[in-house]
């Protein structure tokens, strides 16, 4: 019998752990991961793993990134210690590879030969690089317009790329039906239970790196929230077993031009804003299929939502190279510019300690081009 | 009085350490750092460092970066065990931040605001990634032919970009005699002792990580061979302090079209060839002012050099792509295509681990176009 299965994120139902199954069968509503009990499935680092054989993991070095701190930005924010987790040195750049290595591995111990995936951006490339490692096929479905370096990047790994015409939700649509088609795994970064597991060890570093003194506020450029989610099961998983007294404050930034999230913290019973366009790719998800999972986080940890304008993104991407040293893609910039924001709305106190998830690398995304 | 000073590579003569100082007055080689003694200067690692207060170095969390095993292309090559150090998670991409860091930390500490340094790649973002953070002026020459990309990623951390037209060694003139005519530190990545110095962490990182199983073989893209030399220095000092039993043999490819190391190694009394072109970027270094030592470095630990061909660079750099998962810059691809060659003839054997140094991540250059 398995050590884990897969609970839903909103009703009580639970299922046997398998690579096939997303949804809910009664609400419809996405999943996580569950454990039997807390004895088994734990890492060396008491981290509980899904994988039956941790050992044999499908790894590209992921997690273990560094975090430094940022002394000439956070002066100049008149703010108390600024730190950046650097999320964007991780093998192919960005802090999905966590997320990937997770649920890639799963696929291999389940014999998953071929999996499906949409994205024409870090995740296409995370999922194509684990997939070529795993020596699993994997088909990335991506919108006909998107950027040509990042369709490339995922080239590069040998996934075979299918360029779909029309918005983003079509280039879902035709990835599932392909899938479906195919008797193929959906291997969604969105969707896997597995994937949001895998990104939890962003906060078990967190609590090794700073030991008592976690900030108190963390701000995550939120998407469709897999690391803000992630890193709320891992800091409570801390908290239950005695290794972290306090919850520190999970922060959500969007870009104003598409903020379900943001809308949804102000006013659930709204129906959400429509879309615009952003330079801050990453973050560009109109239909978030885990926003009330992030919407609960937010709350369970009394952080906040907030968006920021194109300009500051921009503004934020260079004053992270110019005075630190650090080029990040526009998406993770976005996160800093909210930091600002926090600071300047009241929702940061000026002695208050911060952390950014500096999410992905900004040769990933140097020059501003067309979204998704 | 410093626990450090300078002595150059090739005489006896000793110097005071400053930045200053590239040359060595008696007979023109470059220079090395030394310390008086075993006691002073080592950091909690052992590791000695020439930093009067290594807390305050200037970092962005370089070094660190993983091992990982390469089982797809080991079985491939029926080789041992094949390792890679994935080099290319560092801050900026490549293990030039090793180096950078450690210069930029010793020119801070020396009271330095301003810098000149020459490249159109790697070591030029590393020096204005870590100039920017140390809150120190850099101006990068670079050939006025230099890719457009990568003049972008070295004006990103707000350095000033100077366009030289000529070939490589008009710009390293014209940045030399900037740096005179304005009384600025040339902080070259080629010649700075500190540079050489920093990136001998990679050889204690390797210890650590391996423990007593050291790989016999480490197989290193060279240029100007600054990681070779730093790798050696780190490997001697733990020879030295008993925490490693053997020196590895540490092996230089570079690609058939520059070859100087390769030619020196096979007759030093020869002239060196006239180089051609390659896709490899980081080694297409004719004219390297750290010969003779990258010589030393080979005789000394029983390693080699070997050419590899372009089309052999570029099917290595998708091979490991499509194999593993890893997107190394051409340079790192030409490492891996060098193992082959060694193995092909003969200097490394069936049973041999060798561990790879995958120096540069590969977004940093252009995506060879794909023809699957």
């Amino acid at each position: 019998m398995s050590h884990i299965g897969l609970k839903c994120s909103e009703c009580s139902a639970h299922y046997d752990a398998d690579m096939l199954t997303l949804h809910c069968e009664l609400c419809g509503n996405v999943l996580d991961v569950s454990y039997a009990d807390n004895g088994d499935g734990q890492q060396s680092s008491g981290m509980p793993t899904p994988l039956h054989q941790p050992a044999e993991a499908i790894s590209l070095g992921e997690g273990g990134t560094p975090t430094v701190a940022l002394r000439n930005l956070g002066k100049a924010l008149n703010a108390g210690m600024l730190f950046a987790k650097l999320e964007m040195m991780n093998p192919t750049g960005s802090f999905k590879d966590r997320g990937t290595a997770m649920m890639m591995s799963v696929a291999r111990e389940s014999g998953v030969e071929e999996v499906v995936e949409d994205s024409s951006g870090n995740a296409g490339a995370s999922v194509a690089a684990y997939a070529a490692r795993a020596g699993i096929r994997a088909h990335i479905f991506a919108p006909s317009s998107a950027p040509a370096a990042k369709l490339e990047q995922i080239g590069v790994y040998g996934a075979t790329t299918h360029r779909i015409d029309g918005d983003r939700q079509a280039v879902t649509d035709a990835a599932m039906e392909f899938a479906e088609r195919n008797g193929m795994v959906y291997a969604s970064h969105n969707l896997s239970p597995y994937f949001t597991e895998g990104t939890k060890s962003f906060a078990y570093e967190v609590v090794e790196q700073f030991g008592e003194e976690v900030p108190q506020h963390i701000v995550i450029p939120v998407g469709n929230g897999s690391l803000l989610i992630g890193a709320h099961i891992g800091f409570k998983e801390l908290l239950h077993s005695g290794r972290l007294s306090a919850l520190p404050k999970l922060h959500a930034i969007q870009a104003r031009a598409i903020m379900p999230l943001v809308s949804a913290f102000i006013d659930e019973s709204k129906p959400l804003p429509a879309a615009g366009s952003t330079i801050a790719g990453g973050i560009a998800v109109a239909n978030p299929p885990r926003l009330r999972q992030s919407l609960r986080v937010l709350r369970d940890t009394g952080g906040t939502a907030a968006t920021v304008e194109e300009q500051d993104i921009i503004r934020w991407q260079r004053l992270l190279a110019q005075r630190e040293g650090i080029f990040v893609e526009p998406t993770s910039a976005a996160a800093f510019a909210g930091v600002e924001a926090l600071i300047e709305g009241g929702k940061i106190q000026a002695d208050e300690s911060i952390l950014v998830a500096a999410t992905g690398f900004g040769l990933k995304d140097a020059i501003p081009a067309q979204q998704d």
